[in-house]
């Protein structure tokens, strides 16, 4: 049987799976992330064994944590960069993978594969620009736009976009060591761990954390429809909880006050801010869908 | 000979040229925006005039003020929207064109006109994903993404960001109708002379209105580079003095602080924020990039 490899290569963890699909996911296997030489050397040996197994591995595909370079073509692509993750920074992970396994390599960031996997199986499907969030322990944003994922100079770093933070009403200062206050600053799983002294976890439904989480989510969500336009935004990662969907929605509203008149976003907007509609397994599949990808 | 012909449809005037670039434009001429009928019937017997002087009117490319429906196929393609504008709203700009010229008509908004035009003939050649702003009366965004205009839903707003606004430092509320202390509503140049009683103009050069403006202006900038990662972006329009450009360049750098490590935008942004390379004929020459789209 044809087989595509998928590696979500997380800060924390890599997950690889192989299959074809949703339906067809099969021998997921998670492991810490630790060196580049030990993580990518598990990674190798998983897909190994699969290849040993009988089964012909088509292409592997890697939706990684960054800074990355997305871009076929480009001297340094399949790297991660200048990542601060220790010993990660200029890793050729595409270069260690191909040469390892010998099948083509797809590649680019968690989230831009995320909104891949979506637009093939999920909740993107039939739509051609979309963006995907992921908010965790860090905030990312990828985009899919006219069909094609979004690039540009290197590509998208939507977590740290400059947005309002009322200091009276909120006066922690945020948490990215470059931008302070930034949307990652305020708004991703340990900003709001250091904000209220507790995991957000472990915060009722009615803290007031969770009105103050969905304020800085829209306002980032606004930010993005402005500029991208899109015809649907998903939130995923470990912070999204279903009941922070309809305050991210009413927030989104009352923003945009009715100024862009479309239907999508002077409703309701549920159908316009979605969850994943491949939940926990977007990473992967998304994965998958790189490996797709490259192997036409 | 064959011509194409360009509307840059702006709010307060319309300027026509016909002509196949920067070196041929010809026959400028310039009215007030009054009522559609009144104006784009101007905009009719000028272009009239051409086809009876002899030479062929191959198709009239249209950058319009918005919001407009850029998106052809859609059953209010060529229409300018929602605009509270009086009298426009749901005005059928190409459909009036086409039935009275008999010519294929290209539209797009004044912004998208404009970075496609500097696209094909200004400082945006070579390169596939570009922004370009214009600051004047009011503030928009356009976008080339991947070689295509950027649409996605409708298209963007990027006047609307909201950005952080430290009102001890500045307590101008902004006037955005829509938003009040959006983008739009603290650096557009109605903003500029509300906040400080005359106009930009008449503000010298060491004015604090300057290094408030440019802060705004690199928020703006900031918040399109997380999420386009263009490779340049072109500041146009008539509040763009050329004093400004050094300025946002360095707030610009200092607000992302090296987070996204690639030359362009940790060295001086001396080529990567520029002014239009067809200084203030970038909107007509926009729209005839648009009609010459509009003939292939």
């Amino acid at each position: 049987m044809q087989l595509f490899g998928g590696i979500e290569a997380g800060g924390t963890k890599f997950v690889c799976a192989v299959g074809d699909g949703p339906e067809t996911l099969r021998e997921v296997r998670r492991f810490p992330t630790t060196t580049p030489q030990e993580t990518l050397g598990r990674a190798i040996a998983y897909f190994r064994e699969i290849q040993a197994g009988g089964d012909m591995l088509r292409a592997v595909g890697v939706a990684a944590f960054g800074p990355v370079d997305p871009r076929p073509g480009s001297p340094t692509f399949g790297h991660i960069t200048s990542t601060p993750k220790p010993g990660w920074a200029n890793t050729d992970v595409v270069g260690e993978l191909r040469a390892a396994l010998n099948v083509p390599v797809g590649f680019d960031t968690d989230v831009n594969g995320a909104v891949l996997g979506e637009h093939r199986w999920g909740t993107a499907q039939g739509l051609d620009t979309v963006v995907y969030f992921t908010v965790g322990t860090g905030i990312g944003g990828g985009a899919l736009v006219a069909g094609k994922l979004l690039h540009g100079m290197m590509h998208p770093e939507m977590g740290h976009l400059r947005i309002p933070h009322d200091r009276e009403a909120d006066p922690f200062p945020g948490i990215c060591p470059y931008h302070g206050d930034c949307l990652e600053g305020l708004a991703s799983g340990p900003a709001i761990e250091a904000r209220w002294q507790q995991r957000g976890e472990t915060l009722p439904p009615d803290h007031p954390a969770w009105d103050l989480e969905a304020r800085y989510l829209a306002l980032g969500v606004v930010n993005v429809i402005l500029t991208l336009s899109p015809q649907r935004v998903i939130l995923g990662g470990g912070v999204m909880q279903a009941m922070l969907f309809p305050r991210v929605r009413r927030e989104v509203r009352a923003l945009l006050n009715g100024y862009i008149a479309v239907p999508a976003l002077t409703e309701g907007l549920d159908r316009y801010i979605v969850p994943p509609g491949l939940g926990d397994r977007a990473g992967v599949l998304g994965a998958i869908a790189l490996a797709q990808h490259a192997a036409t």
